[in-house]
Parts: structure tokens; C-alpha cells; sequence
């Protein structure tokens, strides 16, 4: 069975800080054409940065979209050209004021793939050396460290919603249980 | 500490079937007036649903904004003024040719806080009886089955990306987790 679709052509309706949006025409496999709304989005990256006591650093801010605060872990928007891995080094220093060190790839999660072409690098790392918080003129946070027993209740109870923060739990945990029964 | 961002104006960039685009003055708690990009999305629904040997149904569809296939777990937007498990119900029939039973809410995932208002309630059914799939014409999905441990390696190893598909995969096992606990 052949899915894939075809562009036919492409009209942009704003081009803007964060995201892009396109509506494009489409060839199903059928032959009928269709209009397909796409946000373009750089993506971004998410770090689950685990402190000595295996807490790990997790982040409240306003989420304007949203219309409330979130809990989440250390997040960031990709820079141009930048490689998820030198996002995810830069976003932990910022937001944590702490560097990571023995970052792991747990994978990329995709949000919203009906119409959006963001994709979120997603790291474990750990803990290094405190050199300042440095956040953009317009970021206001909380910090607070949670272990993976709390953050799962806090999953399980709806105090955590935001996706990549449960993709990333999920993945940590996945990634420690199968060290413990190599 | 305040985070609350307040709107200030906002102005619709693109009106269009499945999202909206507005772009709004917001002020931030110190005062400061910055721009903030807001995608408007109804939400919509995942099911997460079980057969009679423990396998749950996957669609393996093309996503246009990803350039790709993707599977997912059934899923499916809210028709104006329907209430998320109406969606549910209606969703889990035309995807998988099955009616759900024994639904049970997972939670609510918020897949792209940052810029987009989509919420995405979750649930859990078990398979009822065959009535027939009733895809839409634009639909092209192939339907599969998979226990929760092929699920759980599939998010591992990065064949499933798909932000909604993993967090239900959590809540699944930390449910089943918890019931053989009690």
C-alpha cells in the first residue's frame, strides 16, 4: 500500500519569529488533490538532567498559548544550523544555570505530526558544574527538582502534561531499567 | 513569583480548517510588552485500545507536515462543541472498523505548549464489536496490532515518534503497573 502524499504547490500566509505557516495543495495516493496546513517549526531539544541524589531539574513557566503554567523539563527552540547536541549543551546551562555533562540521545519526539514539522531532540544528562543561569530577556521560571518516582506520580496524576516531559520519563526510565537487568 | 503573561491585542494572521494563526502583544510580569505567535487547534483525541490477546491497534499513516509515515495509536480531532470522549467514540469506529468499550480516561497531553492551544485527551477501551471501518476520504492508514512490550521497543528503538502514542504508552503500563499492585 503506497501513503505517501505529493506537493503540488505551496502559499506562505506568515512568516514569523517562531514558526512559519504554509498551506500547501496535495496529491493523495489516489490522484485527488487536497489542502494541507503546515506549521514549520526549527524544532527544539528537551534535557532530563539528573542531579547527585537523582533528582532531576524541572522548569514552571507561563505557557501563553496555553493560558497557564507548566511543568516541564529544560527546553529550548534549535538556533539556525544548530545541531540538536550543541541546543541541548547551551538551552541546560540557561535555563538551569548548570552545565550537563554524559549527555544520552533517547530519541526524537515528534508533537504534532497532523500538521506541524516540529521534532524535539530528546537528552539525558548529568549534572556538572554551576556557571550561572543566563535566561532570554523574556523568560520567567521556576526551577525545582523532582525525582522519577514524583514526576511519574505527578504524570499519572495530570500535574504533568506537557508531552516531551512524558516522552522523556517514559525513556529514562526504560533506559535505567534495562541497564539494571543487563 | 508572578509568570501570568496578560493579552494585550491580537491579530489573526490565517483562518483555515484545522488551525488558526494569531499573532498577540502579551505583557509580560515585569511590564514588558513582547509578540506572541499562538496556533489555535481545536484538540482532539487518542485511543489507546486493547483486543481479547492484549494487542492494542496501531495505524501506520502518511503525516505531510513530517514528510513520512508514522505509527500512531487511533486518533482524531474534535468536531466543534463534541465533548473529548464523543470524539473518542466516534474516532476509535472509523479508524479501526471496532466499537471501544470500557473506556477510561488516561489524561490530557499538551503536545506543543509553547505556541500551540492543542490539548489532546487520551484514553483507554477495549475492544467491542465489528462494525465496520468509515475512514475519511482523505484517509489512507494501514491498521496493525502490537502487545505493549513491542510498543514500549518500538519507542525505544525509535520506530514510534509520535509525542501522543508514547505518553499513552505510559499511562497504559503505569495503570496496569498499579492495578497488579494493589
Amino acid at each position: 500500500m503506497k501513503y505517501d502524499e505529493k506537493q503540488i504547490s505551496t502559499d506562505y500566509k506568515y512568516h514569523g519569529a517562531v514558526i512559519n505557516l504554509r498551506v500547501d495543495q496535495a496529491q493523495l495516493p489516489d490522484g485527488q488533490i487536497v489542502q494541507r496546513e503546515v506549521v514549520e517549526h526549527h524544532g527544539g531539544v528537551g534535557i532530563a538532567m539528573e542531579d547527585e541524589e537523582g533528582k532531576f531539574f524541572m522548569v514552571t513557566q507561563w505557557r501563553y498559548a496555553q493560558n497557564m503554567t507548566t511543568m516541564e523539563y529544560p527546553a529550548g527552540k534549535r538556533e539556525p544550523g544548530e545541531d540538536d547536541l550543541t541546543t541541548a549543551k547551551r538551552e541546560i546551562v540557561e535555563e538551569t544555570g548548570y552545565e550537563g555533562t554524559d549527555f544520552v540521545f533517547l530519541g526524537t519526539n515528534i508533537p504534532t505530526p497532523a500538521y506541524d514539522s516540529e521534532q524535539i531532540g530528546m537528552y539525558y544528562a548529568k549534572k556538572g558544574k554551576f556557571c550561572g543561569q543566563n535566561l532570554d530577556p523574556d523568560e520567567f521560571l521556576n526551577l525545582s527538582r523532582m525525582s522519577l518516582d514524583e514526576i511519574t506520580d505527578a504524570i499519572v496524576d495530570g500535574r504533568i502534561q506537557d508531552g516531551k516531559t512524558v516522552a522523556m520519563t517514559f525513556l529514562v526510565r526504560e533506559m535505567k531499567r534495562r541497564e539494571n537487568t543487563k
